[in-house]
């Protein structure tokens, strides 16, 4: 098949976290433009089942299609863990999630061979860190711990709350008595707690974003496929976001973290796109 | 029409918390039997659009009707405050919801003419509980206040723990300070936090849970229309269940709650019931 190369990346997530990849896409691939897809009707996966999270990212996948994108980034830990495996197999363009970056740069990071995760509950069930890292060096310990609060937290505004530290004590004591010295934040919504996550652990835990990994897992693979846009961007919007539910409260969050003013967002049906 | 007196009623909510009102008609209608469904694939509706959700409602009430329901009881307080006003004009069985039932018994117990309403962000902002409370009394002042930390903080399993109790206080200060004798726990996960909540505002606050006040609404409405169960209940399962997502989690949390052991759970692809 012939890919057109001046055609937009598709980025997704459950709702809003996948933001901070396509951040990280933004200041890394200044050439390339974005489609950005937020499952906000849906939201969150974290707590779902394999075959929902499966059929929820097929729907996507289904729509970033029909807006004629080049390749697919899955901007959402869980997606990634769960359902990447099966939607690779199902298309023909190129698919990269956030897990394999992120478990590669841990596992090439720590020296004492002890990483931790924090992820949302099915990511951790999935095993796909721990299953990455060890294909990378056997010899590498993975302990994870779901946080399932820290998303409903972010989105209560409480990001710099004596709460929220308590409640990331809590979680994070059990990964400070096993002697990480590497901790992946895999869920989207972490790298907005990175600095109370940092302080509790301190500063011999290096703290692996899978966000900044994934978009250089995505420049490389552009460049090895011949795929980069070399018209660069003479579109007036370039970055364009569609969400499942009401836009205007995505548009809110999109603004308080996107280099960029956020100013069409459209709502889509995405029950109209079914399964491929 | 007619309507078959021996059909079952059909119960929904968007998870588990519908549960507790399953629970009240079980209790208080012993001869009804009871279709239960629980929209776990695209939980939690509290902080989703009143489109998304009368979208979803309508889903579910096509679903309820292809099972044959008598009559139908949107036992969560978001989708009785956004959606029910437009499903009760589309079917042609009876419908009623949680919020109507808890406005009344409020506004009847109010002596200070104080009452004040916790709930998700959209049952607050629909103003609903307000609307309703004043339609029966203009002069009682209604304070309401969205706990959108208290269904995550109960999935956690954090009922009895003093980070909860801390989150509490804080969301409950503001109605403290405004002399309310009368609370509304107007999310159906919040009877759950009964004991808790009760300590916090003490003895002079009564707590309304509008889950008992819909049971009896519902016990009078098939008894005025002559639409008991005679027959009394002869099946061995008289209670069924379907989920949108993975059927164990559910089938767990309904076992800790309910008298009764929940053995059959079925999951259903509510796509398949589009708009009526």
């Amino acid at each position: 098949m012939i890919i057109d190369s001046n055609a937009p990346i598709g980025v997704f997530d459950s709702g809003i976290g996948g933001l901070t990849v396509a951040r990280e896409i933004m200041r890394n691939l200044p050439s390339e433009k974005i489609v950005y897809f937020g499952d906000t009707a849906r939201l969150p996966y974290g707590s779902k089942s394999k075959d929902t999270i499966i059929r929820y990212s097929r729907q996507i996948v289904r729509f970033l299609q029909s807006r004629g994108v080049k390749a697919i980034v899955v901007a959402c830990n869980t997606a990634s863990a769960l359902a990447l495996d099966t939607l690779e197999k199902e298309i023909d363009i190129p698919i990269i999630g956030v897990v394999k970056p992120g478990a590669r740069v841990a596992a090439q990071a720590t020296e004492s061979k002890r990483v931790g995760v924090i992820a949302t509950e099915a990511t951790i069930r999935s095993g796909l860190y721990t299953k990455l890292i060890q294909e990378i060096d056997p010899e590498i310990s993975v302990i994870g711990k779901p946080c399932p609060l820290f998303v409903p937290l972010v989105e209560e505004g409480w990001r710099k709350d004596p709460i929220t530290e308590m409640i990331a004590r809590r979680y994070l004591e059990v990964l400070q008595e096993q002697d990480i010295d590497t901790l992946i934040l895999g869920c989207t919504h972490y790298p907005l707690l990175r600095k109370l996550i940092g302080d509790i652990m301190g500063d011999k835990v290096r703290l692996v974003n899978p966000a900044y990994e994934t978009s250089m897992v995505l420049k490389n693979l552009l460049a090895d496929q011949h795929m980069e846009n070399q018209g660069g961007i003479k579109e007036e919007f370039p970055y364009r976001f569609y969400v499942s539910d009401a836009a205007e409260k995505f548009k809110e969050f999109a603004n308080s973290i996107l280099p960029y003013d956020v100013e069409r967002t459209k709502q889509i049906n995405l029950e109209e796109y079914q399964e491929l």
